[in-house]
Formats: C-alpha cells, structure tokens, sequence
C-alpha cells in the first residue's frame, strides 16, 4: 500500500509505547500524564450515569449533535468565566475527543505542508506528532523558568516571516516540565502576537491544577484579535476514559472548526457529555479538585524531599508550583534513556526528556509524574531511582 | 487568521446542518441514518454500565491503549468471524470514534494532495468530506442495482494510472440507496483491484442490517493482497450515542493506524468500549439485532406500500433488501432540495439527492429513511409527502 508522505514524519513511536505501557501493573510508575485513579469520585460518576439513563435513555443514546451537548457547552463556559474570567458563550465551545483532538484539529484547520509551527521547548510531544501529519516544519523557541524566551520568539517570526502559521504553547505547569508562565511573560507574548497574522494554539490541560490560591491568566484573556485556539480537558482534573476535552475561539474559527469535528467522528459520544455535565450540575467539581490539588501537592513534596535525600550531586530538579509533573536534569554526558533501561529492570518507569523534543536532540534530562503514585510508592521508587543513577553517574 | 487550503475544499455544510437539525422535535423525520431509538436496550445498557463500574472503576475511567479495550477488540474479531468469516485477530481491530474516524483516518493515512479517490455514486458524503480535507481529488464512478461498474472502475483506473490511492465503496445496503453488491460483482471487484496498487476502504456500516437469511460476504473476504481497510461500527446496529466504531486491516497497516489514532485522539473512552464489552459477553446483540431487522422490515414494507398508494406516477423508488434507506426519483426536471422546503414547512424531512453527488450534479433523487420512524407515522408523513409532490409536479 503506497501511503501519504506525511506517514514518514510521525514514524516516532515513543509516546504510542509510552500510551501502551501504561497497562502493565505491578511497577512504580513515574510516567502516565493520568490524575490519581484512587481519587475517582466513583460513586458521583455511577449516579451520574444511573440517571441520565433513566431520565432520558433515548437522548444518553443517540447522537448528539457535532457542537457537543448544550447544557454541558454552557457549563463550561460558565466554568471558564468563574475560574479564568473568561466570557465565551456556549456557541464558542465545541466539545472534542480528549484536547489531543482539539491539537489535531487545529493542525487540520491551519496547517499546509512547509507551513512554520513555532513550539516552546521542551513540550508535549503528542501535539507535536499531531502538527506534525499535516507536514508542519516545527521549529523550536527557547524557554526559562517564566515561560517562552520572547526575544528568541521574535527572531524566529522575523526568521520564518509569513511561513509561521501557529505558535503552540502550553503556559500552565506545562508538560513535561511542569513550569508555568509570568504573568508579564503572557502578556508580553500576546503583545508581540499581535504583530503578526498568526494562530496560537493554548493547551490547557493543566491550568486548573495550581497549587497556590491564585488561577493563572489564560492567554485567550488577552486575545483582542482572536488569534487563540484554546484546548480544554476534563482528562486532568476529572477522569481521563471519558476522553471529554474542549476547543473555545472566536465564532469565526468555530464555524471552521465545527465542519472539521463533523468531518473527524461527527460528534462527541453523547453518553460520557450527559453524565459530565450531570455531574458539573449535581456535584461540586472543585472540591473534587482542590481534595486532588492538596493531595498532589503531598505527592510533589513527598518526592522532592526524597530526591533532596536519594539523588547525587549533580543532579538538578525544580519545584513545579502546579500539575502533574516535575523535570530531572543528570549531567550532560549522560543519557536517560539508558537509565531508563536500567530502571525499568528494577521496576520503575519515567518518561525519557528526548521524548519532548522532536528529533530528540537532548537525552539528559527527564520527567517524572507524581500525581500518580502514593507517597509510600514515591519514596520507595525514588530510593531505588537515587541508587540507579548513583550508579550510572559513578561509571 | 489563515486557514489551510484544504478548508477552501470543504465548505459543504450539507451534512452538518442535516446533523443540526437533527435535535429539532415534532417533526416526521425521514432524514436521520440512525436506528430506531425505541428499540435501545436500554436496561441491559445500564446494567452494563453499573457492572463495569462497580468491578473495576478505575479501569473504566482511566486511559484505554490507543488499540482500544482488548476484551472488545477480541469480541469484535469473534463476531466478524462467526457472521462474515472473516480470520483477524484482535491485534488487527482499532477501536474509533465511530466509523466516521476510521474514514477521516483512512484519508489521513494514504492521501496526498492531488490523489485521487475513486467512488461509487451516489455516497456518503461524510466520507467523501473527510477525503476531500486530505486534498483529494474525488471521481465518481457510476453504480447500477449490481452495484460498482466493472467497466466504468476499469476506465477510471486506466485513466488516472497510479494517482489513484484508494477507492470508496458501501457494498452492503449502501447509504444513501439502500443498494447491496451481487456476489458476482464483489469478486470482480477485487478481480480488478488487485491488478493496482491501490486501497479499498470498505465501509460496512450497514453490513449486518441484512432483511434476508444469508449475510453478504465482504469485500475483505476476498483480499488476497491486503487491500482493504474495513470499517465496522456499532452505532446501527446498537446505539450511535456511544461512538463505538472499529477499523480492520492487514497488520502492516494496522501498525499506521495505530500511530495516526494516538495523533488524532489517543484512544477511544474506556467506559464506553468496556460497556459494549460487557453488553456483548453477557447480553445478545445478535437477537437484538434481529428483532430490529424485524422492524425495519415493517417499516420499509409499511413505507412502500404508502409509496405506491400516494406518490404520483413519474416517481420511482427502490426496494432495499436490507440497511435504514431508500432512494427515490423524481422526474428529471424537478429539484428535491426545492421539495425539501415545501415538506419542511408541513412538518416533514429527507435528505435531496444532491447531498450524496460531490457537487450536487443531480437534483431530483431524495434519501428516505424508514428505519426510525414508526408505522403509523410513516404513513402519515407519505401521504403527506404524496400531496406535497403531487402539487409539485403538477405545476
């Protein structure tokens, strides 16, 4: 079978074996990008599901229509405006398979072949597979610790001019860093968009998990010429086997998008949007997630002191004020995924850093998860991980 | 913001303001593709989700792989073998969001800009959508009561050489007209095809909707060179709300599909893929199914039979030996859309012809559907239907 030319770009299997991994039992695993499976509000979910099925089994069952189910389109649009200080109406919410679809469908919606995506690096490789298939030319901008380097951004438009298509990004507790953008980082970043005819992809799958009192400023807040595509999940906050995210723009692109989604699949499953949006309307969705954000701010804590106490000279982490992940950096000569291989024999996984880094241009550094390991779990593997690397650094 | 040229291809809205309009109430609707919805088992399906809830929550609201659910996909291979005898194994299913994603993957896996795609005519013009937003150049191919013409394929094919990728084709109860291949002309099908180079995207959505003893054996049966992607799906044969959908190929392309559903959304929702698991170990799906077929039976018989009795000479229709449609014609020199607006305004709906030609290059057939709509209203809605074209062609 002769395939399209796009299928030699996204020959990289890592995340799929990553996604496939994640069914073994029996490890410690530092790897998933999952919110804690122990802290499903399982019985809200069975009720949820219980009586959307009795109170209209036909409409749980039949299609919905391409937008998403209304009520739960409203409800998320009365989230946004609660939480972010948003105001979308329930027109400018289309309800996606996961955000993974959202980034996918933005790839189809904007990008030809030879068109420029511009990407804060280090970032979520599945995104950048996604762009990838439409045979975008990704070309990475620096980041520190406030957020993409807006110098290094403005030379890359002046460098790449009218090719630059979209600037994908991802300012809350990124992944795989778990870092987050200054407040005078986006406003500088949406200042300098401004100047140029050019669609910024927001993925905001973990805006919602900070640990401090204050939300973060999404960038959409800023957008006064409706350059943002904004992706929203329930994966991180809620449950992941829903695969219930969002796309929020300005109504133009929605109409756009609205013909891709009928296009993709036709339309979310009806059944998962109905019992989502039973339980935004019966129970209390922040306090599920404030319980999970004091439970993962455990778990960080709980990992960074046992790195603080395991892990050798030489080896550098930062403190993630939010999210799902933290970054381990070994010294330059060595490789992650050698040490993976090593510590996957001892029953322990992460996530190598080249695997967020297209073409995976720099292998010493890592992630670990740790909103998903108990903190019993978290200090024994990072005990066994401290030897491992000891080990490797000593060769 | 700029668009990719592909969304200059795709501004037909046909289809989705047909899916819109689908949630509109007090209407007789002959438009739907859906199944009857009072026929949902609809306390063997929530029976199945409280099960899958209480056994293992956390499975069911965590991450599926990016294959889908095991046990389904293992379902799903056992069904096609005991109904079309077919030998895949689970590794060679790929659990979608419908078939509709399995087409919109298909596209993404194998065409370029400028291939062309050979279909039968009239069709579904989801998928032809979902191709055309790959860039491709769609060519029909014309069809008679037998199905695809040998002839006309074969000239197709001498014509476009090697730019043609893939052919697109319905044998089974086709949608819109309801057709089904001849055994004879399924072999010479694939006769010819595997002379080329080329794929073949089955699209079995309606395969097991058959009113007569014998299934009909599919395209991929008689696949010696591993040409065809087969697209099965739940959603008219069970419920369509839980997006259940799954694609069949040859390992080599399996392994590319694979890779494009991690692009395109990761994987389907666990909940729903382990719902119809359980469904289908513990419940009956095949004499669910007959008993709909039964229906659906009726239902065409009580639609043709009003048919007969009040549509006006001049107008032709056909008699489906199976699936959710017929097809109807009317003289040459009169337009269904035009019609559509006269029944609308009475409180009745179709699909015009013109919906399943790239193009609308043929005005005057209509899409009845007979499946969801019941006896009583069938015969009200024809008569109905009787006048307002009877007026029509009298003028």
């Amino acid at each position: 079978m002769r395939y399209a030319h796009r299928m030699e770009r996204i020959k990289d299997r890592e995340l799929l074996s990553l996604m496939e991994l994640s069914e073994k039992k029996d490890m410690i695993s530092f790897s998933g990008g999952f919110p804690s499976a122990d802290s499903y509000p399982i019985e809200e979910i069975k009720e949820s599901f219980y009586r959307i099925l009795e109170e209209d089994p036909s409409g749980a069952l039949s299609y919905s229509s391409t937008r998403g189910y209304g009520p739960l389109r409203q409800q998320i649009a009365q989230r946004m405006e609660t939480h972010f200080g948003t105001s979308f109406s329930q027109e400018q919410v289309l309800i996606t398979s996961g955000s993974q679809q959202a980034l996918d469908m933005a790839g189809l919606l904007l990008i030809d072949k030879g068109d420029v995506v511009l990407f804060e690096t280090p970032s979520y490789l599945g995104a950048l597979n996604a762009l990838k298939a439409y045979e975008a030319e990704l070309v990475a901008v620096p980041t520190d610790e406030d957020g993409i380097v807006i110098a290094s951004l403005q030379e890359a438009m002046e460098t790449y001019g009218e090719r630059v298509k979209m600037i994908y990004v991802i300012p809350d507790f990124q992944n795989p860093t778990g870092r987050c953008w200054s407040e005078k980082r986006r406003r500088d970043f949406m200042e300098l968009v401004g100047h140029y005819d050019v669609a910024v992809l927001e993925d905001a799958a973990y805006s919602e998990l900070s640990f401090g009192e204050e939300k973060e400023i999404p960038l959409i807040r800023y957008d006064e010429k409706q350059q943002v595509i904004y992706c929203g999940t329930f994966s991180k906050i809620f449950c992941p086997g829903l695969r219930i995210g969002w796309v929020c723009a300005g109504s133009a692109v929605m109409e756009e998008l609205l013909l891709l989604k009928s296009s993709v699949d036709l339309s979310a499953p009806s059944i998962t949007q109905r019992q989502t949006a039973y339980y935004l309307e019966h129970f209390d969705l922040d306090a599920h997630i404030r319980e999970n954000i004091l439970l993962y701010k455990k778990r960080r804590d709980a990992m960074i002191a046992a790195m603080k106490d395991k892990f050798p000279e030489g080896v550098s982490f930062n403190q993630p004020k939010g999210g799902l992940f933290l970054w381990v950096t070994l010294p330059e000569s060595k490789d992650s995924r050698e040490l993976l291989r090593r510590a996957y024999e001892a029953g322990i996984s992460f996530v190598p850093g080249g695997s967020f880094y297209p073409g995976a241009v720099k292998n010493n550094e890592f992630r670990l998860n740790f909103s998903n390991v108990s903190e019993e779990k978290i200090r024994t593997g990072i005990e066994i991980l401290g030897r491992i690397i000891n080990d490797y650094i000593a060769e």
